[in-house]
């Protein structure tokens, strides 16, 4: 995948009975990335097999690494370290694609996690893209522009 | 000029006929989200404007920054350092809020930022969240598990 082009809604199976295009994809995409979360969050690897395409590709574009199929990625997350767990914070979902803010929190630690989603037409989880933003402090020189919380 | 609002330039078509909500304010949101970005990449700051509510909110939640109103978010593009241009690699829209993961470069660097939009009901965008995540080395452990490109 190049992720060189917007994702737009994809068409519908079919188009009869007045069906809007992209509406159902949207409400089915929208309804998997709450339960990846949710299936993450609650550690169900059986629940999280049901949702994932067996081809699932996982990118982490900040260390470019990629986990390819679903074993892997499902054995990625069983060992991940800490005592983590997500929260969801925003999602946006456009035909077979979503856009996700998580609070992730370890311990005492907590970061947003941009996470984005792909499905492919039979609805199963396709593709993952993670972006890990971290805090830094912010150059000097626009402190007149700012406030800070 | 302040009071126009391209954005809402043509009407949506009007409730008969089995509307679906949110259906139009998605198709707006998506325009807007590449009007964006596009005015920002040709530095056309009297476009920007006409696309931002006069109260828009710009939050950076990695350095915990936020700039309240129009005039001193066009005051932070306009006087940010280096040649930075700007390509959208991704976009899902969905009612009024957007997401878009954005190819940044400046001189020779290259950063990904996941841009997330809010729209009021006038069409404007009233509130902005830009994460900037930074590449960094993988953490050691799950060689077996990934591929670096």
């Amino acid at each position: 995948m190049s992720g060189s082009c917007p994702i737009r809604a994809s068409p519908p199976p079919d188009g009869v009975g007045g069906r809007v295009p992209g509406v159902d994809d949207t409400a089915l995409t929208r309804k998997a990335a709450a339960e990846y979360v949710d299936r993450l969050e609650s550690r169900d690897w059986a629940g999280l097999t049901t949702l994932l395409a067996e081809d699932v590709v996982y990118e982490m574009p900040q260390t470019r690494e990629r986990i390819r199929g679903r074993p892997a990625f499902l054995r990625f997350n069983a060992d991940y370290p800490g005592d983590w767990h997500l929260r969801v914070r925003r999602v946006v979902a456009d035909g077979r694609a979503a856009a996700l803010v998580l609070d992730v929190r370890v311990g005492h630690g907590q970061q947003d996690a941009c996470v984005w989603l792909e499905l492919a037409s039979d609805g199963l989880i396709s593709r993952i893209v993670d972006y890990w933003p971290e805090p830094y402090d912010p150059p000097a020189g626009r402190e007149h522009l700012v406030e800070r919380w």
